[in-house]
């Protein structure tokens, strides 16, 4: 991977906390701790069950990179406390500088579908490291992980139609369009309009004309013409500039005369329901039937829908903000949580961080996810402890409702789903193809119930506690409760 | 400003139906005529009445790095139409190369309160080059322009307390969070928890632990005392691991040894209206009435009115994701419109983009924005035509009631908005420190009645057209439809 922005160490991507706290634990002697740490979400996407992991490739160049550069360490050392003094000490910020990254780091790979809870990644090592990296990662994949969901969605809705992403111009600045087209084709889409994510990740780029190559000629058959009179082997006429219907016979005219080349149309407003089905009607008249009807004007996954079975007539389909800002909830709320810690003999001490909500209380341990399946497809999933270990025919117990139970029989197939990236620091995974990765993201998707799949009010898809994890966070709980 | 994502050239930052239009002028040889764009929104944000204009620096930096690489003309001569030939011939990708950027460019500058259909920016040069900076400025306006006005909302809502952007983890990718950190300072925010925000560009940051600093040690007291013990002048204990009044009464056993020199504590859940009483009222009966209480967890405009109005003792709020992400409305719907374009002798042909709804259409012109004010403050904005001029003593018509006017009296004072930031290519202004562009901010928003300021349902400001303007909209409007 080779993107304009990952190039130079981003060392300084992260909250001031963490610099506080590593230096705390470094002033204590303690930072060498091995610590455990996971990263996952709690509130479903989009309403819906799922989300997909994305970013990972991202991250791990992030991670090959991280480095304190010298002009970083000195605007550490320009840092003053409420006193006055330098916030950081000098010897701390030499340890900086020679910080290299030692942790094994194991992460669910891009394009699996995955469920509040379950840990996305899991950073085990020096937990002055493993803190350090808390905001970085939640930077990269909460975004890309949120945006290859609502991707993930849009595309159902619109099948078998394609996706191109256009998101450009709504993004968070140029890389939160990179990162967010990435993801998108992750996620499912087809094609995207930006040229630079085309150059850096080889998503195939569409684009023809807008309303402004229609007003710098004097009318719009005219406009038509000029731009099949250059680019006739690329014509899609922007046919909604003045009146649609009209526009739709001027692109007509033009169409005839270039002996089927003309690939299309395209609509950026009025009812796409209403002008798709008579363009269509039109075409098809004009003898155009191989002309494509595009669509754009705020889309999402829900419009699609509708408009789908509304008989529109729409091949294609453009999605802008509403995918690139992932609109109806613009932010995975992942959050990156201490799950252990070893004491001064290297013994894990496991943590929970405690809520009056048991829905916001944590899962100790090292963790691991177990998914079950069977020839239909995925049946349930298992979080256990890699110490203690999961029995072969054990129970699997929701947290949250403990009558909610699964029992494991004995022939049930699984697998592992965090798999290992770094270990002890040293990047031990090649990230397949973008292209593989969006393959990865529709298998897997469709091993799932549809009903899973629902966008709203889906069938809650089962993921619950190995037994010894759930009599263990159970009393856990029960200590903090008591002594807390 | 020396930031780390706008080293190279991002010329391949834009869609590609930029270059495809490029090339088709090029092809036409009308590549050279003078074209006007202007940038603007139609949605009031976040149901306010105005927008706080950010982004134009980073903006100035992406245009003086413009310049296709080898690796982006290689990238381009690599895109094949539908016949499986080069989409674009050699000839224009050697044109490109040698491509300078030679337009006029005006804008509002950072920290203007600016209003619906005003242009923040104005293009006027050569129609290519005009058109191939639609999406990138989009991009970079659009964003920070968004997040300053979310910003400025959320200052309103907490002064005289302080807001401090917290937004990294939830942000789009790593640039997402540094332009976004950027733009909620402009927009009011005292500092940021980002270390590269500060880094690169001075603001101040703050930090000092996470819950994962509490869960490193056997107890939440031994974990504060830890602290105090290696950062005795930078701590804000955060109180609500376990449970929050307990925390509070930990906090203020250590904070009493430390005389008078802990800062404060944070609470980062439950109800902040209750809690924060009741930490004030243990705090201060501990004689630490100097500690303040900083407070976060999903806060917002409204939500921190509400907490105030409910006497929360709250001095710092934290605001994170619905700041980062403009929640309630993730995307600024700014648009880039053709007003205007030379023919073969140069004249002004001026033009609109007509719509079924008259709020849609667009204003012909090179137009420049003028704020009428008296020694009360602002009173009314007219855009006018730079050719047509605006009379001394004229009206000003609102375009979607013409009966709404005001007219312009001759004692009264104005300034004009849209500053020269490029003349023909060259640079020609200097950005104001970003502490500068923040008091702008502050000073500017300070001169509108508090009615505009409203959250919901402002005083509608007057923004009208200057009355020749107005009739030669209207008379386009007319030929449009005659012929259209």
């Amino acid at each position: 991977m080779n993107i304009p922005f990952y190039h130079s160490s981003l060392a300084l991507l992260t909250d001031l906390y963490q610099l506080t706290m590593a230096y705390g634990y470094w002033k204590l002697g303690i930072h060498d701790r091995h610590a455990a740490f996971h990263l996952s979400f709690r509130r479903k996407p989009f309403q819906g069950s799922y989300a997909i992991m994305a970013g990972l490739e991202t991250l791990i160049e992030f991670i090959k990179n991280f480095k304190y550069n010298e002009s970083d360490l000195e605007y550490l050392s320009s840092l003053k406390n409420s006193a006055g003094n330098p916030l950081f000490e000098g010897a701390f910020l030499d340890y900086l500088k020679d910080l290299e990254f030692t942790c094994d780091l194991d992460a669910v790979v891009e394009g699996t579908p995955i469920f509040p809870y379950e840990p996305l990644l899991r950073v085990k090592g020096p937990i002055l490291q493993a803190q350090l990296l808390e905001s970085p990662l939640l930077n990269l994949i909460n975004f890309q992980t949120l945006i290859a969901t609502k991707a993930s969605r849009i595309c159902q809705a619109a099948y078998p139609s394609e996706v191109v992403e256009f998101g450009l111009r709504r993004a968070q600045g140029p890389d939160g369009s990179l990162s967010g087209t990435r993801a998108s084709y992750v996620g499912g889409c087809h094609s995207t309009s930006s040229v630079i994510a085309g150059k850096h990740f080889g998503i195939p780029v569409k684009g023809t004309h807008a309303h402004s190559w229609i007003m710098a000629f004097s009318d719009e058959e005219k406009a038509f013409e000029a731009y099949a009179k250059v680019l006739p082997d690329d014509c899609v006429f922007l046919i909604d500039t003045y009146d649609t219907r009209k526009g739709t016979q001027r692109a007509i005219n033009v169409a005839k005369k270039l002996k089927n080349k003309a690939l299309g149309v395209r609509l950026d407003s009025g009812d796409l329901a209403h002008l798709s089905i008579d363009v269509r009607r039109m075409l098809d008249a004009a003898g155009l039937s191989k002309m494509k009807i595009m669509a754009s004007n705020e889309l999402d996954e829900n419009i699609i829908r509708d408009l789908m079975q509304q008989g529109a007539k729409i091949d294609i389909w453009g999605v802008g903000t509403n995918l690139i800002t992932g609109k109806d909830q613009p932010a995975l709320d992942g959050v990156y949580k201490l799950s252990g810690i070893t004491d001064e003999n290297g013994k894990w001490i496991y943590k929970l961080k405690i809520s009056e909500q048991i829905i916001k209380t944590t899962n100790p341990g090292i963790l691991q996810i177990r998914r079950y399946f069977d020839e239909n497809g995925y049946l349930f999933d298992m979080m256990y402890d890699t110490q203690l270990g999961a029995s072969e025919n054990g129970l699997i117990i929701d947290p949250l409702d403990q009558s909610s139970r699964r029992e494991i029989k004995r022939d049930i197939k699984s697998l592992d789903l965090l798999i290992p990236i770094f270990e002890k620091g040293e990047c031990i995974y090649k990230s397949p193809s973008l292209h593989e990765m969006r393959e990865n993201t529709l298998s897997e998707l469709s091993k799932f119930h549809p009903a899973v799949r629902r966008f709203l009010h889906p069938d809650p898809y089962f993921v619950g506690l190995e037994n010894k994890l759930y009599d263990l966070k159970m009393s856990l709980i029960r200590d903090l409760k008591n002594e807390r």
